[in-house]
């Protein structure tokens, strides 16, 4: 089997952000190659998540040989040559070879390699590339990081009236973003964060369309010739709808990257050891942020436009940051409902992308 | 005291390099800050090696004070403004301050930050900054990093004859430099490799000198304005004179580039696990590499002009690449005295750089 260096090496690294790095089954460490008509498929598979991609071979004999991923990765990106052929003899030694270069090593046999699993009943969803990363760039941040409630370690895909939200979760803070769907259906399920981490990575920013299949238990993302299936998440999730507050009596309009750069100032005197919270008051004309620890003290303000009641709260630094960050504009708006109730972070008009960070009650000094 | 951000930032960060990471004495983590006439002193010390330097500034006030090394270098990092003010009280509370960003953080008695070693009976040598960055940058890769011998966790300098000789050995292998000298006097010291690293980094691709300035015990580089002090190490350093074997049997020229990444493919399957050493072949018109490990089998070679006899031998494949890479050259000359001696790599002509690795007995097959 022979084919061309660039892509295979592009191909393998890919295929790769489902292989575990450490399993003690050997198989899942590797990648399942199969040889057979004109092309090569690539599949890893890590119990969880599967990425399968084929490419274009010339295909001498057909079989199928799995190899570790990591060493199959690395011979490959090295090699000199344009063109690589891979030969496995009945005892599973593979010969790799490009040019003068050659290497022998055991392959696992292909029957060790667990099967990916088959979708039945699926409902389709459609929507671009780009659309796709950025929902997911905008939620992933809000995702639960700890197993106490497994089902917020992903995020809610809410498709109804047209509409698909996508929603993350940790218990501190909520992410939410909206977008118009091509799809008269209504559909929820719920993607483990790091299937989607992955699949952002596949995603490109462009307006071609993935086309998504959901199961009852599963989901395929099919992404430029890349096919990505994992296991859904089961429970139940948050009520994200009556989690987010509908009154506010302050509303702030902020520079975002000033605003991150401000809070980042403030809160050079917080480390794991020494955590305190960000104390944030919102007044006429401005914004002061201030913070003590066993360090001591840091205070910084910005000006920014402040409609309604002052009022003086805590934070979390590292919360509100990520959901500055995550918004990707310039300027966002603040919609604050009292010291005691989450922030609401959006777009400086509409609600696209709305994120809730929970204050902090502040110490009386 | 004021002064000028970019200029404190620099200085801080490079003051930083000689400060503790982790130190029982708090002071040792910290920069001395002198404010004096018209300028701010800065100095890291960490018992072995010491940086300082002097900046302009506007000085109110007199003064010192020691602080955190890490927190000052964020603070000053992250300030919004051109300048920034410091202001000590008698009971060390320190303001850090630009525009209304604002630290005051407890710095530390300036009686607590240990003096700098003073040199009497010195020797002084100068050396242009490019120069002594190539001489340090070709040596510091063969410098011992165990304590089994704590000479050899320096570079020797051996000034004789108008000659720079630097010089660096781990046991396995030796890295010698050399360079004409613009003294007459002989003079030989061991310098520290941490220094050596340090002072590289504060090195310029430019021709004007460093002084060097060298007791007994300490040695002192001046660059552009900082004062580098360490102390010198002291004990046998081998007699690398005799250690160079006079006699070659075999001379290779190779293209280092190319040899580099066939010793890079070809140990692709040696891990820290698997250890193997590299069996290279020079025959008449190629370089051969071969090695097994658990994994499986590598092979590579490449074209080169062998003259003399055809040798087999083993090496550690990282101190092979390791001397090629430093050799800067695109091209070396190799010169190999039978199968157990040390290979000499040189450049096509001449000496001025000498590494000499130590084959690996190479097992029966």
């Amino acid at each position: 089997m022979t084919c061309e260096k660039q892509i295979l090496s592009e191909a393998v690294s890919n295929v790769s952000r489902a292989v575990s790095t450490k399993s003690t089954l050997s198989a899942l460490e590797g990648i399942l190659l199969k040889a057979s008509g004109g092309s090569l498929t690539l599949t890893g598979y890590d119990l969880d998540m599967g990425i399968s991609t084929s490419i274009e071979a010339y295909v001498k004999e057909e079989g199928e040989i799995v190899l570790s991923a990591r060493l199959f990765f690395d011979m490959i990106k090295k090699m000199p040559s344009d063109k690589i052929t891979i030969t496995t003899s009945e005892k599973y030694l593979t010969t790799i070879k490009g040019d003068v270069t050659e290497y022998s090593i055991l392959g696992i046999p292909a029957n060790e390699f667990p099967e990916l699993p088959v979708l039945n009943d699926t409902n389709t969803v459609a929507i671009n590339q780009d659309i796709l990363k950025s929902m997911i760039g905008q939620t992933l941040f809000a995702i639960a990081t700890t197993d106490s409630k497994p089902v917020h370690t992903g995020s809610l895909f809410d498709i109804e009236n047209n509409q698909i939200t996508v929603v993350s979760v940790d218990g501190y803070r909520l992410a939410m973003r909206k977008e118009a769907a091509q799809t008269s259906q209504n559909l929820s399920f719920i993607v483990p964060g790091k299937t989607l981490a992955e699949v952002s990575k596949l995603l490109e920013e462009k307006d071609t369309p993935v086309e998504i299949k959901v199961s009852r238990k599963h989901i395929i993302f099919n992404i430029d010739g890349y096919m990505v299936v994992s296991r859904l998440l089961e429970g139940e999730f948050l009520d994200y709808k009556t989690a987010i507050p509908q009154n506010s009596t302050t509303t702030v309009n902020v520079t975002t990257r000033e605003c991150i750069d401000c809070i980042e100032r403030a809160s050079l005197i917080i480390s794991d050891r020494l955590k305190s919270p960000l104390k944030v008051s919102f007044e006429n004309n401005a914004i002061k942020f201030s913070c003590t620890t066993a360090i001591g003290k840091a205070y910084d303000e910005i000006d920014c436009k402040v409609s309604g009641n002052p009022v003086e709260m805590g934070f979390n630094h590292k919360y509100l940051s990520d959901a500055l960050r995550a918004s990707e504009c310039d300027e966002v708006r603040m919609e604050i409902n009292g010291p005691l109730s989450p922030v609401k972070i959006l777009p400086p008009s509409g609600d696209s992308f709305l994120f809730l960070v929970l204050p902090v009650r502040l110490k009386a000094e």
